[in-house]
Parts: C-alpha cells; structure tokens; sequence
C-alpha cells in the first residue's frame, strides 16, 4: 500500500522575535506543501528518497541508528543529510508510537514545493505530513491536533528544545493561526494573497534570536520595541476579523521596520520589500527570523510578483496565497 | 569692504521627528560648509549670485519687493529662486536690524559645499553664514547664539511657522547639539568620523512630518516607538559623554529601524544605509525627514565611503567629520 500526505508551509503576517517573550504572533499557512509518500515494508528498515529536501536530491537508506548504517551514498553536505534524517527519523518514531508498531519499516519520498531553510516552515510541513502519511499508512488516523503535537514534539527532540509550536500546528491545521506562548487557536480571515521572494540564503534562527535576547537585555527600549511589535500584532487581530487588507498591509510594513529595530533584517530582505511595495503590495515584511531567507507581501495584483522577480537580491519570488486546509490525505 | 562667513551643515546622530513630540534630538555640526560674502553697496539694491544654491548657478539682482521688480534673469525654475531668495531676503533684513541699517544694500555671493534639499541643513547654513557676514560687514559682531536665533525668525518667517530651532542653533554653535522643544544646548563629544550619502532626490518634509502624526494618531504602537526613540537619544547621549563611538554606531542601526516604523524610510536610504553597514561602519541610519535624501553612518575608516560611492542608488557620498566649530568669519 501507498499514501500520500501533504502539508503546507508558513509565512508569518506578523510578531516573530515578539513571540519569544509572550507576544502573540500570527503565522499562516500558504498553499505550497509538503508531500510525504509513505509505504510500509515488508521488513523494519528505512529508505527514505527526496527530490527537493535541498538543493540536489538525495537517497538515504539505512536500519535502525544510522550512525551505525556506515555512509549513505548522497550527494549533499552530511550535514545537511544529518538535519533532514533527524526529522524524518523521529516523525517515523512518532508514526510508530501513534500506531503501536514499534518495528515498522518504510519506504518514504519527501516531494516539497517549499525552500527548505528559507523561513518558510519546510520542515514542519515535511514532518506533519509524514507523521500522517505513515501513520495511515499503519491503519490509523490521527486528529489534525495530534498530529500538530506529535510533529512538534518531533521539532523540540530535533531542534534541541528550541521549537515553537507555531510551525507545527500552523501546518498542522491550515488557515490563520494566532500562537501565544504554548497556545494556539485557528482565527477567522479574509483572502490573503501573498506573494513571497527568497534570497537564497539561510540563517542561524537561534542566532538572530540570542541576538534580539542580548540587546533586549542592554536597551530598555528595544524591550519597548517587543511590546510595541505585540500591540501591533493586537491590531492587526481586529484588521484580519474585519477582512481589512489594506490596513494589514500597513501593519506589516510597520512590522518590517521594528524587526529592523530588532537588528534582524538584512540588505537583501529591505531591497525585496521595497521591491514588492514598488511593485504594487498592500505591505510588505521580512517573515521568520530574518537576517536573509524569505519577505511577505499582501497583493492581489500581479506587481509585487513582477518586481521582486526583476530584483537581483531575490532567487525566487512566487505568489501563495493563505492555505485553508491543512494537512491532508491526497 | 568684504567679508565673508561660513556656517557649517548638519546631520541627526538621533531623534529626527521624535522631536516632534517633545523627546530629544541630536543635530551635529558637519565639515561641509556654506560660505557667504557680503560685500555693502552704495546703494540699497540687493544682489546675490550663487554657484551652488542649486543644481544650476543663478544670479538673481533686485531692489526691495521682488514680486515687483520683474523677471530676474534666471536659468533655475522659479520656485527654487523663490525659496533661496526668501531665505536671503530674511537674513539681509535680520542684519539690518541688527545693525540698525534698514537701507543697507549687498552684493552677495553664495558658494555652499552643502548639497541643496539633501536634508544636510543647507538653508540654516546659508541663513547663519549670511546674517553673520552682512552685520559684520555692517560693523557688528554678533555673538553666536544671537545669529542662531535671528536665524531661526529667518526660517520661521520662510518656512511658515513650521522651522525647528535646531537646525540654525546647530549650524551657528557647531559641535554636538541636543535638542528638546526650543530648548538647546551643546553636548561634550569625542570625534565623529561621518561619512554621508545622498540619493540625489528630496522630499517634502512636511508631509513625511504630517505622515508620522497621521500614524502615532492611528496606532499607540507608533506612539511608544516615538517613546522609544526618545529612550535611544537618552542612552546616546550616555554614550557621547563616553565617547562610545561603537554604541553609537549600533544605536545609530535601531534608530534607523525605528524610523522604518514610523514610515520615513526608502528604498534608496535603506539601500545606502546596507552599503555603509557592509562597508565597515559602526552603524548608519537616515538623516532628517527621510523619504529620500541622505544617510549618515559612522565610518573612521575608508570602506563605508567606498561601498557608498559603489552603490547605484547613491548619488554623492562624502566625508564630512563632526565640526567643532559654528559659524566663523573667514
């Protein structure tokens, strides 16, 4: 038997960095998803195959500790391999343990729409469908909830506790998500029609975070800038309950400049931004933890699109809209 | 007789447009300079030439109300000619008061290192070095801070009320200057290496000015940045006193964020704002309204000026270290 799972990845319409210290954010899921391909095997190995994981392909097969496999024959940096394994590996434990069949084997594909490393919830969305691909794959179907807290608890084992639960549950169950602290509710939107361009690059989220940590710490007003980013986020709730577009799009662009206050946008996420207002956007922001990776733009129109994909600085510009389905079986 | 003054321009290390709102700013004195020579007449015509007022040299000869004395021979659009003759006008009149010499007529000769429109104080420095020239030239020395305050009517009185006292009170004094309302008062200071840039563009600043009040009206979140601003402005000042070139560098980086959230920032700013910060910079933000215009980092090295003058967006870029010293006769 096969089957299929798919999950969307996340832009964030407003309160990264914020939400580390109990502001709400609002991430939101965008139709470009994950699908997970699962079959189970006759015996308890894993063999896990992606066109897209990263940049090139690769195949990894390999039973049980794969520290003790020897070396995968791949064509990508091992650590790379490493990170992508670790989350496969323990949304394969997560199926195994939902199901109550410890020694499962599968044969798994990775087919993701979403640049990995580009702060756009690649991972999440890899994991999410893969905890519901596997575990339909053993006869059991898990609860949209339950599969956005098995993928976290997958997230926290991989990312050494530093996981938010956001990604997951934003994957998880689709739509418009306001997380606060450890919670997390699903909010009534509008239409969103995002557009997004990728640099290119990745960056060190823990990093950016200790780094908004420290000059939270040394300046009493960038702590300021924290609660100001969390009224914003506020308003921006009663914006997206009365559809109100433009106005979120002018939030997101005063978002975008209290990130920078916070130190972590970059040279490329400004020319994209400006690039996407230029070109017609409602608004326009850095989404994830900045430094370089991914903006968000709100246009309806096609400009935004136009211009940020004549912008050197940007690798990839597509447009996403908001996802209203989560995770699903194809 | 002849003589000539020179006044120097400015640049904001901090505060532009918190200002606004009652927090302080920090206008300082740069080594750019204009240079006025005054030279009386026998009669009581007025009679200025200009190499620099603008793009384009203009000479303008008139005798009292210009509205009535024709077309002046002019290869400048009349609004810039109306603008620079308003403040000449204004200055000439300021030192025949002060001077007690209300027929007094001049050539005068303008020759300004100071970009026009670029947000460097061009206008103050013209006014300061003018009035100081025409009541020397008259015989009285005024001290310093009576030019900066016949200066400021000067502005007030062309500018339609709308004038900061920082500007003229900067431009006259030199140096490190903060500013608190109409309060202000010179600053300890180590040297400051500046290095600006200018896009070659200017824009309205009471616009951008009416902009973040429509905002800070809309959104208490603007409200507290405004506050925030204020806190950075008091922890710089800590940091002059200090002669902490490097926190100001990075107070200089959030400032420029904050005013990003406030609106003021540009495409061509932040782009330039990048290039100094890549160039080695201790940090570069916006100066004065904002929109477009010009940039200012801290730069005791050669690398910001060179990625500025590399970069596309950017028009002239410059050194132009902290000027000690105001207004002064040459």
């Amino acid at each position: 038997m096969t089957t299929t799972s798919s999950a969307p990845g996340k832009v964030y319409l407003f309160g990264e960095h914020a939400v580390v210290y109990g502001e709400p954010a609002v991430p939101c899921a965008i139709e470009r998803r994950a699908h997970v391909t699962v079959s189970e095997r006759e015996d308890s190995r894993l063999r896990v195959c992606s066109g897209d994981l990263s940049i090139d392909g690769f195949t990894v097969e390999y039973s049980g500790d794969r520290d003790a496999g020897g070396t995968p024959d791949v064509d990508v940096p091992a650590p790379i391999v490493d990170a992508a394994m670790g989350y496969v590996d323990a949304a394969v434990e997560q199926a195994r343990a939902a199901a109550d069949a410890p020694t499962a084997g599968f044969d798994v594909t990775i087919d993701s729409e979403i640049p990995l490393g580009a702060g756009l919830g690649s991972s999440a969305a890899v994991v999410v469908a893969g905890i519901d691909a596997a575990t339909r794959e053993l006869g059991v179907e898990l609860d949209a909830r339950e599969v956005a807290d098995r993928a976290y608890q997958v997230e926290h084992t991989v990312q050494d506790g530093e996981a938010s639960r956001a990604d997951t549950f934003c994957s998880a169950m689709g739509g418009v998500v306001r997380v606060s602290g450890d919670d997390c509710t699903t909010l009534d939107a509008p239409a969103l029609p995002f557009v997004i361009g990728y640099d290119g690059t990745s960056h060190d989220t823990g990093e950016l975070v200790a780094g908004v940590r420290a000059l939270r710490e040394e300046f009493g007003f960038v702590a300021d800038t924290v609660t100001a980013i969390g009224d914003l986020v506020r308003r921006g709730e009663a914006a997206l309950a009365d559809g109100d577009v433009a106005t979120l799009g002018r939030l997101m662009d005063i978002n975008h400049g209290l990130l920078s206050g916070l130190g972590v946008s970059g040279r490329t996420l400004d020319a994209m931004v400006w690039a996407a207002r230029d070109g017609g956007a409602d608004g326009a922001k850095l989404t994830g933890a900045g430094g370089g990776g991914s903006i968000v733009a709100l246009d309806a129109g096609s400009g935004a699109e136009t211009a940020l994909s004549l912008t050197p600085d940007c690798e990839a510009a597509f447009r996403a809209d908001l996802a209203r389905e989560g995770v699903r079986v194809e």
